[in-house]
Parts: structure tokens; sequence; C-alpha cells
């Protein structure tokens, strides 16, 4: 080792001894012919005092220096509380320049100036800054926590191909051409879905796996074409066992910042969450929940609310809201796809107003209040027409409410015991959802029926509508369970089917043809004639589940190298044009010769 | 859960409770009325005892039970000592299907009759068989061990993007279009070994990560597409911590098997290796080294010998092969492009026999046995020519005489303690090699220079070689190490360029143009300017390691899913061609319109 010490862990037990150590310089000053260096290094940061002004030129920033030195207590009143070894400073009697460093694109600091993307470019300066070090280093402690719990629980490790057959999971594959057998493509698989149930029928009873998936998406924000899932199945459970283990998973992670779950995680149904809070990812860490006004105004005289759905929200505080902020939101609602936002302003004084009071009854608005929850000084915003987008407006509204309001708290910026997390389950969600609705959002609905797997399509009914889930695919419910944090879906698994006929009913539900079923994980089809045991599992989105634990706003910022919108890497640059000579080699551009045959046999 | 025990779990301490057990029927007999089960799950088997005839029907092969039963002792005398359980039986009470078996396409068994290609496309049913599950739990186990020592080593898991830039390691790469900049491309990596380089610029300081990685090769026996490596990085460190850290590292796994492994580990420098065993990858379980023979044989009339160099082996016991064998031996040098091997048989009566003995000089004759180590009853064989050639002639005759006269132990047939394992680190290898037999190898030589690098192009010199390297490329030594198994290379590393100005001079003797490296990894050169730290490390090839702890021939026995020659998949049938809508998704035929600008010009 070039150093016999880390800085950040000397301290006054040092005091007299004579170390080596190793680091970048992070910050210089110079006071009365003496330099004062801020070194650091992984373990954190020490001061070095160097007096041999022969040293001063190789004291820039960022050089990497090996010091020898001996430990001597700080001058009394110099100590520096903030950092571990502020009680020491390091007499500098040798020092070697490891290497230079050029000026840098930013200054390694807590607050960088400079956009995402140059920190990119430069992520290996970017994690030289103490917060991308510290994530880095939690994600590390995550994964170490969660392995050693499976382990604990007989979860063995697995790893499942990424070169191999595309995966049915409601999104477009990447392709990587077979170059030994031209025209033909392995997919990187969009999850181990396929193969951690072929364990299951293999007998492991019990896998996990941090798992890369890969999905070839258009832009959304905040999205990765590859991602990492905590991927876990199981065999001879039944719901509650997987949610228990997920909950056990969940606790031991968020102790790591010192803040303890209270189990068992209430659960919610798929209906309640959507009647409730317009959402199948409801955020609970405050109320508002919306009321369905249907019944209420199934009278009114007021044509908008004469409608299939009508519900409202209430934004506390809401009712002095300038005209300004009132037409803020009907822009926002605009953005949303929604005619606007209707609403009630519930004045000090008792008075209602806004265009909605004008139009309903005396009696309607005279109930509303004691209806909807509201106190005088709220606002009521309304949502009417079809049930799904209108509660669907509602929700988002209700966040938003929760964000203006103040009722959400920003979790990075307070101690661990004034945190404020909701962890839910939701359960009990359909089994199907119309075709057009999951194209609607942006999947790609797998098949060619008229409903689609809300969750994928290797998803158990619940055992009461096994009998009907065909004959009456919206009603059937699917033994599913999602994990829900602070209104982020981070989890989510079910019990699967390991009966061969009842995959084959739902794939006639989907659309999926015997012929195309055969084709695409007919390998799982033949797997389950064999004995295929019950199993269920679940999987996590480690990415965005690091990210709330780590309070940052963007997966991107646990990603250790990430990409930007449309997939790009700006410190690589990938992707990139390849050169000729590599496409050709391969085989994308094979064209079978048809008269191969005909050769051969003239020959 | 649907039971409430493990199989293999249950014993004497059991007798008196009420069971729900779960899993395979494994065997089945009729006595009497009576049917006894082996069920199996994934914790061993245990005896069911059925008497309700009306069940008999349900207890066929493979099909899956739940049963709820009285554990009994066994009668005495028919206990099973071969199995956990094997003091009770499970008087059935309850019996129900959780899932019917068509008829298997072979048994699950110790031993399969069946080829590869047909185990592999039922491998889900290959892991229901003793033998691959023991593997996959042990894999499982020594990624735990492996982890968990390096995290207690203040190393910090790290995962390193797969959808990137082409690193240059010797292989071609994978390719995968990107669709939303079409013409370009991902390339997934060939290890990790850029980005963990630029985690050390980043001050990571210690990194690790079991790395799935991808080399596109021509079919090599033994060889897959996608691959496994255990891949450490870090700072401030010499050669001497990294072997000692992979030390500890081989340790902890080879206890698994109950084998102590005695360090520290011994070296030979690659000039020794290829001297007394012909390889880089000595296998020291037994010794019959080379002896070199150029200077005894330097005024020999026989032409043959007169050659720049001439080396010989000793097969104890090979002296009385029959003339068949001896013919085999010219056969099997044959085959590996020799012209034959030479050899002298040493009678037991002390007579030397053979085509050479003929042809050297009395002295020469005279002084053999005592030379090269040969004893009365051996046989001498000897390869002249080019030094490279002949020694690695020698070198493969010489494993071989080990398996044929039993120097060589089959590991997986004999308890630990009887084991032989051989580890040894190669130091001191070359740092270039003539890039033609580099290309002769198979590998791709990176750049257009006449040198290539040995280990790769990152590898430091040592440093005494750092002012001459470029002017003599020949004589230069890495900074490397490659950790021997028994004859297998499993691990190797190096300290590795930390300086700009290094790594070009490599760059150039290689014959990597200043504009081709910057158009390759001029991120990683750039990321050299701003304060690189002294860096090295080590990657295992993990598949290959298991293979040799599990004592198997294959690492395709290591891998859940492993594919077969050509990276073709049997389960999935990967790779498979795509049809034209997804192709045209790809971008791969997006050819750029020139007259793009014209026509927006002309608007």
């Amino acid at each position: 080792m070039l150093r016999t010490h880390q800085l950040g862990k000397l301290n006054a037990e040092h005091i007299g001894q004579t170390v080596t150590v190793a680091g970048w310089v992070a910050r210089r000053r110079d006071h009365g012919g003496v330099a004062f260096i801020d070194l650091r290094d992984a373990s954190g940061i020490a001061q070095i005092v160097v007096h041999d002004e022969s040293q001063f030129d190789h004291l820039r920033n960022e050089y990497v220096l090996q010091v020898t030195a001996e430990v001597k207590a700080r001058p009394e009143g110099s100590e520096n509380a903030n950092i571990a070894s502020g009680d020491v400073e390091l007499y500098a009697s040798e020092v070697t320049v490891l290497n230079t460093a050029a000026a840098l694109p930013f200054q390694i600091d807590e607050h960088v100036e400079v956009g995402e993307e140059v920190r990119l470019k430069h992520r290996y300066l970017d994690l030289r800054r103490p917060e991308p070090a510290r994530i880095m280093r939690l994600r590390s402690e995550v994964n170490r926590i969660a392995r050693n719990l499976l382990a604990d629980h007989d979860f063995i490790e697995v790893e499942t191909p990424t070169l191999t057959r595309s995966t049915p999971e409601g999104a477009r594959d990447f392709l990587v051409p077979a170059r030994l057998e031209p025209g033909s493509w392995y997919a990187l698989p969009q999850s181990p879905q396929l193969f951690k149930q072929l364990l299951q029928v293999g007998g492991i009873e019990r896998y996990y796996q941090i798992a890369r998936c890969y999905r070839d998406e258009d832009f959304r924000a905040d999205r990765q074409p590859e991602f990492t899932q905590m991927d876990i199945e199981a065999s001879f459970v039944e719901q509650d066992d997987i949610i228990e283990l997920a909950e056990n998973l969940l606790t031991e992670i968020w102790k790591l910042i010192g803040v303890e779950i209270s189990t068992p995680i209430p659960r919610i149904t798929y209906k309640d969450a959507m009647e409730k809070y317009g959402t199948d990812k409801p955020d609970l860490r405050f109320g508002l929940e919306l009321t369905d006004m249907t019944e209420y105004f199934k009278d009114t005289p007021f044509r908008v609310f004469q409608n299939e759905y009508v519900g409202a929200v209430v934004m506390p505080g809401g009712g002095a809201q300038p005209r300004r902020q009132l037409d803020a939101w009907q822009e926002w609602a605009k953005q949303r796809g929604a005619h606007g936002l209707a609403y009630v302003l519930y004045k000090e004084d008792g008075e209602m107003t806004g265009p909605v009071s004008k139009n309903i009854t005396e009696a309607e608005l005279a109930g509303l209040a004691e209806k909807v929850g509201a106190n005088p000084g709220d606002a009521i915003f309304f949502a009417a027409g079809d049930p799904a987008a209108s509660r669907a407006l509602l929700g988002a509204a209700r966040v938003e409410i929760g964000h203006r309001v103040g009722l959400i708290k920003n979790n990075s910026e307070v101690p661990a015991e004034e945190q404020d997390w909701s962890f839910v389950w939701v359960v009990d969600a359909p089994l199907f959802e119309p075709a057009a609705l999951a194209e609607a959002e942006g999947d790609v609905a797998v098949g060619d029926g008229a409903w689609t797997a809300v969750h994928h399509a290797f998803t158990s009914p619940k055992p009461e509508y096994l009998d009907t889930f065909d004959t009456n695919p919206g009603e059937a419910l699917a033994y599913a369970y999602d994990i829900v944090i602070n209104g982020n879906e981070i989890g989510g698994g079910s019990i699967r089917i390991h009966n061969q006929e009842i995959q084959k009913r739902v794939f006639k539900v989907m659309g999926i043809s015997e012929e195309d079923a055969q084709e695409k994980f007919g390998f799982l089809l033949d797997a389950f004639q064999y004995g295929a045991p019950p199993h269920g599992g679940i999987a996590f989105g480690w990415d965005r589940m690091i990210s709330l634990l780590a309070g940052t706003d963007s997966i991107r910022e646990v990603i250790a190298f990430p990409k930007t919108g449309n997939g790009h890497d700006p410190l690589t640059d990938a992707p990139a044009p390849i050169p000729d000579e590599q496409r050709a080699e391969t085989g994308v551009d094979f064209v079978p010769e048809e008269d191969d045959m005909t050769e051969e046999v003239n020959a």
C-alpha cells in the first residue's frame, strides 16, 4: 500500500505517530509561509501542514499526493468539529506528487453550479463530491443488507441470461445481432421473469438476483434504458409470504438511514386507492382523500356535473388564492389533457364563490363543505366525466396540493426521526385492462386482444376468478401486490400461473394465438407440463428505491454512470456509429441466398 | 406457505407431529396395498407412506404434491442413513395434487443418459437433479462469501453500464442498435475495465462487482458469449496488496469444499513457467519439468537437434509403451501442428532404444538419463525448433503424461483432504507480444502496431522498464499477475497506468494513433488529466473458477441457463429471427438523407 492510514480515520489516538497518507488536494490555504492542505481520500479529509516552500508548487487542487507526516494535536481553538480528524493535523516531512491535475471543468464541492450534462461527462470528478460518493456507498450497503437477509432466508442467487429471447413485458426489446447465426438476434431481457419461473419449475424454490434489465422505451423523464431490479421468486408460497419477506427487506434497508418502518405495512385495494386517491400509487404521507360526488349531484342542474362521475378534492387554505393562481390551476389541468379544473372557494367568512357555486343549486352549495370536509378558507376542486380520467386528474391535483401547501416534506432535509414515510401495499388490482388504455399510457400491449395484462401475462387470477376471468375479463382481480412508497411504485409482484391450461386461457384473453404463444414462450409452456410448483415473487425497482432512500430526485443520481434522455451517455458518447467492417461482421445485413440449395443440387 | 416443514429437515425430533409438506414425487414403490413415495423438495427427500388407494393415481413421477402427514419413526431396520430424514417416514392423511407432470424426456436422476443438448433444452428438469442443484447452491455460496469478504475489506459494489462503448479487450464486441439514435450502436462490455479505472479516478478507491461480460468470439470449446467476472480494483495499491486480497478470497472460497489453501501462494515468473512447464498456465500438481537440452546437444550430429532449442520431458514408466501407443503420440503431436514427437525409451534393463538413440552420439546417449532425470522404465520425449512452439508442445505433452500415468487426480471423486490443488501466481509476464502471435492465437490485436498488449492496453510496465518499454518493447515486463489453479488461468490483473503520458506511449507501441485513441477511449485519457491515483486490480473468471471448485469439466455446468457452441440456447432457441417491423424499429437500416439540409434551405 502507498499509505499506512486513511485520512478520515486519523484522530487524537494517532498523535505522535508518523503516518503515510495519500489523497487529493481538496483545498489549500497559505498562512505565514506555511501551507495548510485539506487532503481528501475515500474515508474523509485531514489537514496537512507543509512548511517546506519548495513543495508549494505541488499543492494544487486535485493533485494526488503521498505524504509522510507526524500527527500532532491541533492548536487549541483551531479544532474542526465538522470532520472526524478535526482534532489533529499532519506535519508533512515528505510530499510526493503521485499525479498532477489539469484545471477542472467544475470544482469538487458540495454545490456544483454546472448542468447535469457536464457533471455526467466528467462523472469521475462528480463522484469525488461528498454527496455522489455517499450515494454510491449507500447503494452498496443496500445490496449487502438485502443479499444477506435473503441468504438468511435460504434464498439462493442465480444469474440468468441476458443474451436471450424476447420477453413479453410491455415494452420494446433491445436487440443484439448474432454474428454466428446471421439474420438472427438475441434480445436483452426486460426482466428475468421467464427464467425465474423456470427456476421454480427446476426446484430451486427460493431464487433472487440483483438483475440488470433493459427496456427500449421512448424518452420518459427519469427512465434509463438499462436499470436494476431486485428480483425474487419462491415456490409453495402465498401472497402473504412474499409480502412478509418484502417487509423484512424494506425494514432492514430503511434502518440504514435510521428510519424504523412499522410493520405490517398497511394494505389498500386497488379499487380503494383509485377511489380515494385517484391513483394506484397513492402517497399517504397526507390525507386529502377524494370525495365521490356523483350521487350528491345526481339531480344537479349544472350540465358539467350531469356526468358518469363527479369527484372533489379539498385544498386547505386554498380559498384565498388570487385569480392568477386559479388561472394557473386551469393551465396545469390543461397540460394534463383536461378541459380545466372546476372549483369553489370557501371564504374565511363562510361565503362560497367561484364559477361552480353559481351553477349548482343552493341546497347543493349549502351541503358541499360538510360533504367534502372543507373548512372556511379552503378551496374545493372538482372533476367530472369519465371516472378513470377524472379520478386521475383529482389524484394529481391532490399531490400538487400536498406540495403547494407543505403537506409533503423533503426528507433529505430533515433528520430521520422527522422524516415522513408512507409505505402501502396496493392489492387486488384488475387482472386485465383494455389494450387501448395500456397503449394510451405508452405501453406495448402484448397480444392482439381487446384486453391486456395489467401486471404481466403470467399473473394468476385470484382463486375466486379462476372460472370466470375469460368470460368476464373486466371483473377479474389479480393475485398481485405492489409496494408504494411516498407515492412511488417501487416494487410489484404476484402469485404466478403454474397451470398450463390457465396460462393458455390468459393468453387467449390477451389475443395471443396458440401459435404465437408457442413461438414466443413455448419453452415456458412446455416447462409447465412437467410439474410446475405453485410459485410467486416480487421485483423491486432498485434504482428508484435507492433514490428515495438517498433523498435524491432523480434515479440518475444513484447510478454510477447513468444515461441522459434518449439513452445517451455524455461520458463515453455511446451509442456511436460503427465502421462498415464492424457492421458487416455483425451479420445484420445478411440476406439468405435462396438459390443456395439449387446450386448445391446442381453441383 | 403451502407447507409447514421442508422434507430434508425432518428427523426424529418431529416424531408425533402432524406436518404439511410439498414437493415432487421422486420415486414410488408399492408394497402390499401401501405406496411408498420419495417426495423431494429443495432441501432433500423424505418418505411418504400412503395407505389410501384412491390417492394412488396421483402418485406419479414428478407430480407436485402437498401432503399432510404424521411423522413416525421408521420400523427398526428400515432406516435410511443416506438421507437426512432417514429415521422417519410420513403417514399421509391428506394428499393434494398441486400439479401433474407429463412423461419426462429424461429421468430426474444422478445419472442421465441423454445428451447435453436435451438436458439444456429441458434445463428446468436438469436442475432438479442432485448435482446441478448442488452446483447452483455452491455458486450462490461462493458469491456470498466473496462479497462479504470484500465488504469486510471496505470494498464497495458498483454496477457499471452494459449499454456502452466498445472496449478494446482483444475480442469482438456484441453490438446493440440504438433505436433513438438511428445508425448508432451500443456495445456490450467485454469487461468493466474502463469503468473500474474511472471509478478510481473518481475516488471510490475500492470497487468490486460480479459483472456480466460479453465477447463475440468464434466457437471455442467451453466459452460462453456472456460470462461472469469477479471484478476488483483499488487505489494506492501495489502488486502485493492485490495478491494478498486475492489469496484471502480464494482461501475463503475453497473452505466451502473443505480445502485449506496454504498461503502465501507460490509465485513463478512467466519466463520460468515457460521454460519449466512450456506454458504460462502451469499445472503444478505434479513435477515432470521440461529440461532445456539445447546446450547439451550443441555439438550433436543429429540434424533435428541442431536447432535453436531442444527440450525434453520424461514420461515415468513410459519406456515399455508398445509401438501402437508410441504411434498414437505421433498422431497426438501432429494434431497439435507438430511434425511428431521424438523419443528415447529407457528400458528396465538399462538399454536405450527408439529412433533418436541411433542418431545421437554415444556420449550424448550415455549422459541423457541423468541430464533429464529419467529412470529405467521411463520414456523421454523431445521437441526441437522454435523455442516457443517446442516448449508449448512439450508442455502439452507433460500434461498429457500427467493424465496418462495418473499424476493428475479427479478431485470430484475424492474427499477434500485427498484432493490435489496447485495454486500459483505467474508474475513478470512480458508487456507486449508480437501482434502476429496474438492473431495466430485467435485474439484481435488492438491497434495496427507490430506489438500488442499481452494483458491489455492499460497494464503498467514494471517501474524498471518505464524508460525503455517503447524503444525495446520485447524486453519490457508488465506489472501483472495471473492466478493459475491446476493448470487453468482463473484470474489475472495488473497495476494500471495512471499517467496519461505513459498511456499514450503504450498506445503508440501498439500502433493506436492519437486520433484512434481519442475516438475510442478519449474519455479515459481525459479522465487521467485530472488527478488519477495509482491503482490496480484483478478479475476472476468466475464461471471457470466455480467449475474447478465444483469438480465439473465444463463451465456450462455452473451456469443456470448456458448456451451451447455457436452461442445457441437450446431452451429458448435464442438467437431467433425477428419480424420485419421489429427490424425496422431498431433503426439498423437507417440511411441518413444527405439532402435533408438542402431541402431545409430551399424550404
